[in-house]
Order: C-alpha cells, then structure tokens, then sequence
C-alpha cells in the first residue's frame, strides 16, 4: 500500500522509524538540536514547577517550588521537537509560516519557543531573557493572575487555545484560506483527534484551493495517551492508520521512535519532504492555473508520552503512560526523594551550560531560530487585527425594498439582502467569504454565486454544470459540518480576514460550545494589548422557529441566544430585525464591527414591509422605539403597549393590534418594537442597555405590556426583571410546543398568534368588562375557524398572510 | 489494495459494480423484489403528493393533490431497496435486527416499510391495509397534525429521528452493546457522514465486544448530493473511499449503479456476505472466549439520489441530482404537464397491478417480509420501555458518609458516591454503563473499576497493566468524543438499558444539541400510546466552574443548565446536591426514574458536609428547604435569607452567615437551600415547582435574599420573576468573569465569595447603619488580606477551606 507497510511496530520506543529516509543534518547540527531540545524541556519543566531559582544556580530546595503545581507535560516534547525542526526549514526556504498548538494544555510547549526565540520578552519586557525574566516567566505559568496552561490569547503566535479540543485543524485551513504564502503547521493530539470537530476536518482539502491557498501541515502526534487512557490512533495497526489518511487525502510521513539522535534525522528529513512537495504543488497548480487536489502531505510523529521523563517513578511507568500526562511527578513537595529526582531530571537537560548568560547562547539561537516575523511566534497573521483590512461595502441603502405603503408590500427580506451580499463578496475578493452547511441555497442567499461560486475541490460531475454553482475558485464555503464551518471562519477571521456564517436556527446548537469559546478568545485578547481587534464573527440564523411548523419538533430550538446571551457583553451582540431594509441596516453594522459576534436573526420566507431605508436606519441604530404609524395612543400615555422582537413575532403583533382596534377603536395601543436584543438590558448591564428612564419612556411604568418575542419567553424576563413594572411584562415566545404544523397552529400552541396575543391583551386590561368578553370570545371563534381551515387544507388561510394593518389604526387615529 | 480496485468509476449509473460477486436470487425472486420495489416507491410518493385518490383508481386531478407539498424523496429508494433486501437475510437466517435510517427526512422510506410489513396498521388501526387506510396513511404525512418527515419517536421501529444528523453510528452501536443477538442494519447518509459525530462515530469497533455485544452493519448510502451539493465522500476515488473504511476498522465491500435487476442480485450477494461475516465472527469469539476486533464488514451503497424518478423534467436533471433530495417535481399544482407527468411517473410503479386489493398481496408479503417481532418495524428493542428491567439497585444508605459535626466534617462527595455507582455496575452487568469522554478517573470515579473495567479493543501495551483498567469486557465506556458517548448513552437507553454520562461541566456544551434534540424524542414519545418509557438519560456534570479557576477561561462554563431548562418541564430535571450525602439520594432518585433527562452538578473536590443521610434524604425529597442548624431565626421571620445552590456556593453561603453573624450577633437570618433546581419556578409551569404560598414561607415576601447560585444567576431570575418579592432577591453566581485564578480569587470577581456575599447582606440591610458600614470595611479588609495571600503563595490561605460554620451560629442561638 505505501512506504510504511515496512513499519510493524506501534510502539513509541526505538531507534527512529520513518517513511522517508535521509540523514539531513550533520553531527554538529544535531548536537545543536540537542541542546535547543533540552533548553526547551528545561524551560517546560520550570514553568511547571519552579517559583524561584529558575536557572538551579542554587541545589533545588521545596522553596523554589510552587505550592501548587499545574501544568502538562506530557505533549511538550513532540511539540517542541517538531516546532524547533521546522525552524530549520523556515530559515532554509524562507517561508512564511505559523504554529498551531491542538494538543490539550500545550503551553509548555510553545511558550518555550516563543521565549528562546525571543519573542515573549519582547512583547512581556518583564519576562526578559535573564535570571530574572526567567524566574519570572516560570513563576506567572498556571499561576493566579498569570497566564494559561493553553495557548491563549497571551500567548504569541497562537490564534488557537485549544482549551476546547477539536478545532486546530478547522482553524488551521480558516488560517491559510486565501493567504497563498502561509503554510500552518499543526500538531494534532491523538487525544483531540477523537473528537468529531476533528475526525471530519481532515476533510477539508477539498475545499482548499493550491493557487489562491495557503498549506496546512498537520503533524498528527501519537502521543499516545489521554488524561487515563491510551488514544484510539495509537492503538491500531499500521495499516489501518495509513489507509485512514489515505482515505482523509493526504498522504501520511511516518516518523516513530524515542531514539532523539536517529529522531532528529528523521523528523528532519520528514518535514524537510513535506515543504517541499507543498512547494511542488503549488507551483504546478500556479503555473499552469490548473487547480488540482493533490495528497497534501501529513506528518504522523509517534513518540512517547513525556519523552525524556524517567521511564518509571517508584517502578511505576511515567514516559510513554498516561501518567506523564499533566504534572509528570506530582508529589514533590511530599516526597523528598521525588524532590530530588526532579532536580536531578531538570539538570540532566543542563541549564548550567545551556543557560550559561542565563540565556541561550546567541550562536544557538542564530543558528537554529528564525528572525523577526519569520519566527512562528511573532508571524503578524497570527495576531489578525494588525493585517485586518476595513471590508470594502457597497452601500447598503441601494439595496432597499421599496416600501410604498407599509405593512402592505410583500417581500422576501433575505433574497433582498443577498444581492448586497453578493456585492459585498464581489468587493472583497480575497479578504471575505460566506460559510454554510449546505444550507446558502435553502437560506435564499443563493445570489452570492454570481459573485464567487462554491469552493470544491472534489471530482465534477456532468451535472454540475445544471446550476451546481462549483468551482475550485469560489467564495462560499459549504461542507455538512457546522463545526468545520465555524472552524474555518475563526481561523479566517484570527487571521485578518472577514466573514458571515448562515445556517438554519435550530442546528446552531451544534457550534454552541466552539461560539462560547470564540467568544472567550475574543474577550482575554481586549485584554493583550499588543493584540489588534479582528472583525466580527456573524452568524445569520434563518429557517427559523415559526417557519419549521412542517419539518416538526426536531427543528424548532431557538435557544442559542440564551447560550450566547451568557457570554460578556463585551463582545457578544444580538439583532432581530423586523424586516428587510432593517436586515440590511443591520448586516452592515455587523460587517463593519470588529471583537464581536454578532448574532442576526430574520427570516427566510416573504413578509410584509414595514419600514422605508431611511425609517430602518434610524430603527436600527436606536435598536428599539415606538412605531407611531401603527400606534393608536398618538404620543399620550397609552393604555396598552403591544412590543415584539423578531420578523415574525412583530407580524403577529401588528395583526393583534389590528385585531384590537376593530373591537376597540378607542384603545391607546402603543406599538414597540426592539432590533437590538441588549437594549432590553439595564445600561449597568450591557454597553447597549436603556436606562430605566428610557424603558419607562418606551413601555411606561404601569400598563401592561404584551411581548411578542422571537426565542424562549424567559429570555426577555431574564434581561428585564430587574426593570419598573417588570410585573406588568408579559412576555410570549416559543415554549417548547410543536409538532408537524402549520405556520398559525405553531403560534397557537404557543400563544404568540395574533389571536392569542388580542386574547392576552384583553385579558390584561379587566376595565373592558363586558365588551372584553364579547371580543374575546369573537376573537377566539375567529381563531378556532382559522385553525380548522389549516386542518383541513394543509394550509393557512390567506388572509393571516395578506392581512393589512393600516386600516384600524387609521380609523382609530381619526377617531 | 482490496476487492474495490476493479472498479474505477464513481458514477452511481450503470449495471452494478461490486466487490462481492454472486446471484443469489432466482429470476423469480427478482421479480419479487421488483414489485416490493415498485409497490415501497409508489407508498413514498404517495406520502408527498396525494390526499385523495391514493390508488390512481380515478385519472390523477388537483384535487387529490396536497395544497402544500412536502417530504424528502431523495434517499427513499436506496433505503428502501437496502430494507426490503436485508428482510431477505432476516427471514433465512432469522435474524433479530432493528433498521435505523441516517439520512434526512427518510421518513417515506421507513414508514412505506412498516405499512407493508402491517406493523402501522396494528399500531395505528385508522391506517389500515385497504384504500381508506391509504389514503390517511398518505395524507397524514408531512401534514398539519400528523407525522413528520423524519424517523420520529411515531414511528413504528425507530429510536433514531434524525432530524438533527450526524448520529446514526452511535445510537446503534449504543442500541448493541450488550445485545448480543441484535444486529443494527443503520443506512448513513453521505450528508450525515460530513459531520463531525458521525465521522468519529466510526471508531466504536474499538468498542464493541463480539462475544457479549451484537453487531452494527452500516449502509454508507453515496445518494450523492446534500440539499443543494455534491457530497465529499461521493467525489472522492475509490481508492481514498476505500481506504478511508479500511482505516477506521472496516472492511468495505461496494455496490454501485442503477441498473435494477443486477443491483439486486448485487445488493442480496453483498448483505448476505456481510451477514455471514458477522456471524462468524461471533462465533469465532464466542467459541473462543477472545474477543477479538475483527474488521466488520461495512457497505457502501452508490445509488443515484432519487433513484427511479426521471432523469430530467424540462432539460434540467432530476434523477441523480440534487433536485430529487426532497418534493421531486415541485410544481404540479401550477403545471398541469408536471400533473401528468407525476401520474404517467407514479403509474410506472403499477398500483393497480400491485395494490389490486388495495394492498399488497398476501403470496408477496410472505415471501418477502418477515413476520411478528422480525419485523425491523416491530421489534421490541426500539421500544425500548417495553423490554427495560428496573436497575437492581444497592441501598444508598449504606454508602452515607458519617457526619458527625455537620460543617466540620471534610470528605469527597464524589469518590464517596462512586463506591455506591461501582455497586450499581455490579448489579447490573449486562444493562448499566458509565460512559465518559476519558474523564472518569480525573472525576474521581475510578472506584467503578472494581466492579467493571474500560471497554478496550484496541492494540494493548505492557504499560496497560499498570493501572490501565482496559479489558475487552468492561463496564465503562470512554472516547474522548462528547459526541460519541451521549449517542452511545441515548441508543443504549432507548434499546430498554440504563446508563450515565459524566463529564466535565464546561465541555457538555458540546452535546447541547445532542441532548435537545434527545429531550424532544422522549417529550414526543409520551404521546405515543404504544411507546413505553425508558430509562432517564443521566448526566453528571463536575470538575465545575468554581474548581475551574487554575485551567482558565476556557474551562468555566455553567450555561448547560440554562439549554436544558428550555426544554419542556415534562422531561427535564436539574440537581445540585449541596454535599455528600444528598448526592447519593439524589443519583439514587435519578436511576430510578423513568423519560427524563436528568442533569446532576457536583464537584469532584473535597468539602464540608453537612447533612446526615437521614437529613439528607428529606432534604432532596423536598428538593429545597430551610436549614434551620445554620440559621438564627429560629423559625421567626428572619431579617435576611440567605440562600443557596450548588456544593460551593453553599458552602460560602454558610460561610457568610458565619461572617455576618460574628458582626451582628443578633441578626435573625435564614438559610435555605435548594437541591432541585425547578422548586424555584411555579408549579403552573413545572410539575416540581412551588407554590408561591410555598414560596413566600421559605423566601419571605419582603426581605432581602441573597442567593448564591451555582451557574449563571440570571438563569434564577428568569425561573422567579413571577414570585412574591423578587424584587428583593439578589442572585449572585457565575458572571463569564475568569482568568488564571485560585477559587477565592474567581468567587471574588463573580461576587460569590463569602466576603462578597457577606457585604452583598449588609448593603441590603440600611437599617445596620454605621455599624452596617463598619462591618462591611473589615469584611473589605479581610477579603482583600485573603486574596494577596493568594497571589503571593499561588493557593488560597487554608483557613478559607477549613473554616466552621456552627461557632457563630451557636452562639447566635443562645443569645
């Protein structure tokens, strides 16, 4: 089958087994690489455990210790072997390249080589190389008020904390998408290769383009070992391995062994073989403007766990087990014994010659590291902001829909905006992409093809050409994975670039936890100041609850803005424009934010028209007011506000309020509708908050309040409880009940119907005595008649849709 | 490579190509199968299109036809012609076996099944066997009130929906884990296979003992396109496709074209060679006694999508394109050319020859369908609560831990629980697991070990002894795939087992859409009157936000309770035993209960106890309550409440009162705890809530509470905001403040440390005056002298862990 079928072995010991053969560097340099090896794991160690004497100048007593050790071992030497061998190849072809740390708790690692490179002092000048510096740098590691046992957002070079596992390969083709210089070398844990995120990612050479596109080179770490168990990739044969990566479409260089002279040649030899058939690729495919998938190449390192540990502690295995996993001997401070088997471990790497100066030797570090922003820890792509370029916009008012009479025109909100979508790919041809799980056509934005067509780099079918919309150049990015598509479009946007992720509301669940973590990333780095902000993340959630009466149950959930209404206000937004100029208003504030994620939610199908460009705009930007023009309270203090938030929850709003003025032509409705979700908030809350000043301008302080809102109800009381006449909000939203319905029995089961929401009103307002009652009761007929004729036809009836509101209020303003 | 390098093309048109060769039907039988075949695709589109007319008796008219069309075509024919031909092996070999469908809205492909096998029509009388019954069976679909397009919980032998994908593998590897006669034929959509969970779900082999487990035989189905893409696996060489296989364990063997009659002898050679296959490996094992991880055999199915439809209407292709994935030809009420052209397309599957007496013939259902509990639409396995067997459970009592000084006593709740959860393992050896993603042991559960190791059938090493727990026969179940394990858990559950998941608390984000979606089948199972209920699906959330504080940001996340309080309050429950020993009762209350999804929060650490287990259990009966041994009013009205929820925020909770009582000796102050999340909440919206007569008895309706809660606090206004003087209450939990932290540090940016809380009381308490403000400096003071200790040392000062409640509360007393 391929070159390894020579290799039986699946253990990580022994001299160096590899694909490729070659002894690339001489005695000398592999002494260099010793000792640049042993600094490094010097360096792992004593961010683990040392507070103080960072160089052993004196013997190591329990006081230089930390009180409590935190930290991983057990991936830093892999990492840090493969890190300081691509250094040779960066110097050797000049290439422009960054490092993404997956293994879980990698820091050790890369802040090791940010250190020795230089790097980390220049942008901490207290973590300076010296004594000091070092003590310094050792004592802040997994230390209160210092920094992660991760690669945060502290730490030079990292675009990737792998705090979450799965995401380092997504990340790293989101990195090189469109930066065709870059090559992302990525260590994959064998542990984070089990997760889903990960399994599938490796999918995504199809989707990467040899002309307009970076590389990605994963070096895919046999570890071995997880928190307490042995990894799954570790455990199967070599043939079952190979074919996997095979399958996946790249093609795997084995390196094996714990032999550190013969696995220096090796990995050498091995990675020296990858940069230059990526080299090769691209040039074919640039040359000849013919964009191929070749089998990219993939490095598989197997190497024990805690390579270089002792073997056994106590006879009990610490290198090559799980054991070596995080703290590799636990009990220092305990056991004097142990307390001397590490001093005598950390010397055997020998800080005193290493750290002569208290430094490497510059002859080392010249010979070995990368300058300036060659160094993988100082590459300006991974700090995206300082690259970003402003998007170019067209200008979003010459795309509204023209609303001659509002509350009357029809129109499909979403198939309007894609037109400006189309121009905003069109405009920014290598610096904005749109990403979907298969859902950019379903989503009605299918117009963004004439911009840029849908990467694929798989086989083309005759077919396709019957509007299959495919190219291996395009601008959208659509593969069946939520978590590859949010994956790429973190990686895009950490690295400077620009981007918006559609997908139905109910399946964003999916990409709850990578959203929490994105937005957790997006927060530590306002804090990094040397850290540039990096456009926002927006997602646009479509196919939306009240339009999944058919699909059922399985597809109405739309609680992901509870999840991410718990991340900080710093950065997360949400918007729920009421129709199509406000959706336009809306995406191009989005587009030209930056350190947020924005969520939008609007649907996909026609609705009415509400407001003109210029009555959006001002909508927008206040983020919730009082619509005067389907307002019957003519600016006095109302006896009933009617509020909503969210296309179809206002639909129904206005249409209840209808319904209320044809029995109630005296009644004082106020109308209010919010677009901005956090002006709900109090200001002590939320940077978009209202005063309560403002609210009680708004709702007042006493009438009751009828809510119509898009998600769970409670979400609107969580945000609001705190607020004056909190007690007179009702608030409806979906509660959970569907079934295979149609649009009005959906909104009934759940009381956001226009009937339902008159019924609601009346019943808040006991001073219509007898007249309440009769219209309640003629309301509830009239629903209980709509919903038959739904029963029995399939459908709703028409005049829920073509329903007008201007007549009502009009008489009712006259009057 | 492999039996597939014949086969060069990936086209799905053409006479059948595949790996295993053979016809093994008589020409007679393949006539059979044609007209099961033909008879199935008429049922499939009859669902979509017809209300009336459902036998074409009367030339096809509007009136027959659905006012809104709806249904997924695409995948119908390749499940439906993998079905009925596995039916062929059921009734030879009589094989117990369950049919699970991957692919999106399969719905027309499982449910024209079970209506020919008659399974529907015995649980469904209305949808007879004749043409009345066909007629409802078809209008029903997709239809206001009726069944969904997806595999739902309606139908009859199903346990996976697949409205949300990606889940398919997992669910049946789950639903054979110590099923050993039960094979789980699971079609997998090429759509669903780009997910990530299904692309990890494949490694479950490493799982699956042959000799106790029974087997999963996958149809990977290359239908070729998605909504509106090609599908990666469907445009990638055979050589990659098959590789791909080999390297996740299985061996695959190709059936591919269109060509009718040869695929049939293609596919019945194919799945009888698998079948065999899995027998013998079996057999092998179980004569043997070795388990064994054979290469299971796996078929990959490439049929066009829409299979048999025509290949293009109006010049545009239909047939083996994305155009068939759902309502095939989409406008025959509009174009009365497309009418015709359904009937003309319809009538090719001869309903009237077929459904002479408006059903199939009996000579044909014989021959080809299995009968009773063979049928895969009825066997008891997928209705899992018919065949469940209560868990033997061990008297919880006997595990209590012994506190003889409430709030003195120190002891690890979970590694006390985890004695009395091996003992459940051990009663119950072939229907509980423990599932995990590799965090088990770090969540102090190792103890289960005794009683039942970690399921390994992977490679093992020499190291594996030393303390490895591996064995091919285990209990515990871990892949470091959130993904894999929940939908291992959900098809375990659903089969009639039992089980638990445990996992970090930041990362069950993951699976939010997981355990939505799995909340939404079993609220939808109660209203299948034949469906029995399951076992509740358990998870134990630990290693929790506050114990999070030394790993970061990126581990702090309590927002899993805020997704599964969305859920409806029929199927969800949220436990946060505040020690040990309400922890037992609390898991013992979980395993015993039925439908629910049950969420338990409880830190792994060592901590104060408080209650006996006598205590204990009438604490988490009434799942909140007043501690009277921890407050001074004496059961007067108190001046304060402090409340609490959650083992830590309990615990600084107590330590506040403590706090303020040695200020204010005679402050009357109650201290309440909550166990059962939902007490909080009306009884009109949950069936656990209370009353707000309840309410007010424990809360009061005018003082200042101040509550410490686990998670977001948020989450505890939104479960109040109705309640008599919540305006009083002041929730403090987990605000997204985090960094590198000790936990008093990380209380202390949350406000939910005891200094904090203790300040938070006074604030609320003007009536304190100057000593109120004095108070409040030395707590200021104390706080602020803790915390420096902190940052110095790198630990908490240990007063803070050792502190006693009872002093200051004693004292309060007599005084």
């Amino acid at each position: 089958m391929g070159d390894s079928e020579e290799i039986e072995s699946i253990s990580p010991y022994g001299p160096a087994r590899s694909t490729v053969k070659g002894n690339p560097l001489s005695k000398e340099e592999i002494e260099k690489y010793n000792d640049f090896f042993k600094a490094s794991l010097y360096l792992a160690l004593g961010m683990i455990y040392l507070r103080d004497n960072p160089l052993l100048r004196q013997p190591l007593e329990l006081k230089h210790v930390k009180a409590r050790l935190l930290g991983h071992f057990g991936s830093a030497p892999g990492q840090i072997f493969t890190y300081m061998h691509f250094n040779r190849l960066i110097k050797k072809y000049d290439l422009d390249a960054i490092y993404i740390s997956g293994p879980g708790h990698g820091a050790p690692a890369v802040l090791s080589q940010a250190y020795l490179e230089g790097t980390y002092s220049e942008v901490y000048p207290d973590k300076s190389e010296d004594e000091d510096g070092m003590q310094r740098f050792f004592k802040d590691f997994s230390f209160p008020g210092g920094i992660g046992s991760h690669a945060t957002p502290e730490t030079p070079g990292s675009i990737h904390e792998g705090g979450e596992l799965g995401y380092s390969i997504s990340h790293a083709f989101g990195a090189v998408f469109d930066h065709p210089s870059l090559i992302a070398l990525t260590v994959v844990g064998d542990g984070e290769a089990e997760t889903g995120p990960l399994a599938t990612a490796w999918h995504s050479t199809k989707f990467l383009n040899p002309i307009t596109d970076g590389a990605v080179l994963p070096v895919l770490h046999l570890n071995g070992y997880k928190i307490n168990n042995p990894t799954i990739l570790a455990r199967i044969s070599h043939k079952e391995l190979e074919s996997l990566f095979i399958g996946y479409g790249w093609q795997p260089y084995f390196v094996e062994g714990d032999d550190i002279e013969s696995m220096h040649q090796a990995l050498a030899a091995t990675l020296e073989r990858c940069v230059v058939e990526i080299k090769k690729y691209q040039k074919e495919a640039r040359d000849s403007g013919k964009a191929l998938r070749p089998r990219w190449p993939l490095v598989v390192l197997r190497t024990p766990k805690g390579w270089t540990a002792p073997r056994k502690v106590d006879n009990k295995f610490l290198e090559g087990f799980w054991r070596s996993h995080q703290v590799p001997i636990t009990d220092v401070r305990e056991n004097p014994k142990h307390l001397e088997l590490l001093e005598s471990w950390m010397r055997s790497y020998e800080p005193d010659r290493l750290f002569k100066d208290a430094r490497i030797s510059k002859e080392l570090k010249e010979a070995l590291c990368p300058t300036g922003s060659r160094r993988m820890s100082a590459n300006p792509v991974a700090n995206g902001g300082t690259i970003k370029k402003p998007l170019k916009m067209p200008n979003f008012r010459d795309y509204a829909i023209k609303v001659d009479k509002p509350g009357v025109t029809f129109d499909a909100s979403m198939v309007n905006m894609s037109a400006y979508l189309r121009d905003v790919v069109a405009l920014n041809m290598t610096s904005f992409r749109l990403f979907g799980p298969d859902e950019t056509e379903s989503n009605k934005l299918g117009k963004v093809y004439e911009a840029g067509k849908k990467v694929w780099m798989g086989e083309y079918f005759e077919e396709d050409k019957d509007g299959g919309n495919l190219a291996p150049a395009g601008r959208v990015m659509e593969m069946l994975s939520e978590h590859t598509c949010e994956g790429w479009l973190e990686g895009y946007i950490l690295t400077g670039r620009h981007g918006l992720l559609n997908s139905y509301e109910p399946f964003i669940h999916v990409i709850d936890s990578m959203v929490n973590q994105h937005c957790k990333w997006i927060e530590k780095a306002l804090e990094v100041e040397w850290r540039d902000k990096v456009a926002s993340l927006n997602i646009l959630l479509t196919a939306v609850v009240w339009r999944q009466d058919h699909n059922g149950f399985t597809h109405q959930d739309p609680g992901f803005l509870d999840v991410v209404a718990n991340k900080s206000p710093e950065v997360v937004r949400i918007y729920l424009p009421p129709d199509g100029n406000c959706l336009l208003s809306v995406m191009d504030h989005c587009f030209r934010s930056s350190n947020y994620v924005n969520v939008i939610v609007s649907d996909k199908q026609e609705h009415l028209q509400y407001l003109s460009m210029e009555e959006a705009v001002v909508h927008c930007t206040k983020g919730i007011g009082i619509w005067p023009q389907f307002s019957s309270d003519a600016g006095e203090e109302p006896d009933l506000v009617m509020a909503s938030c969210g296309d179809i929850p206002t639909h129904e709003s206005l249409a209840a309020i209808d319904l209320l003025l044809r029995h109630f032509p005296e009644l004082k409705i106020r109308c209010v509708n919010v677009v901005d979700l956090f002006k709900l908030i109090s200001h002590i809350d939320h940077p978009h908050g209202l005063t309560d000043r403002e609210w009680v301008g708004l709702f007042t302080a006493d009438k009751p309040i009828i809510f119509n809102f898009h998600s769970y109800p409670w979400l609107v009381h969580r945000l609001t409880y705190k607020r004056p006449g909190s007690i007179n909000l009702h608030v409806r939203g979906y509660k959970e009940k569907g079934n295979i319905d149609t649009p009005l029995e959906l909104a009934i089961r759940n009381q956001t119907d226009r009937f339902s929401l008159a019924m609601d009103a009346i019943d808040r307002m006991p001073h219509l005595h007898n007249r309440g009652s009769a219209a309640r009761e003629a309301l509830h007929n009239e629903q209980i008649r709509a919903r038959n004729e739904a029963y029995e036809t399939g459908i709703d009836p028409p005049f829920l849709k073509n329903w007008t509101w201007q007549e009502n209020v009009t008489k009712a303003k006259k009057a």
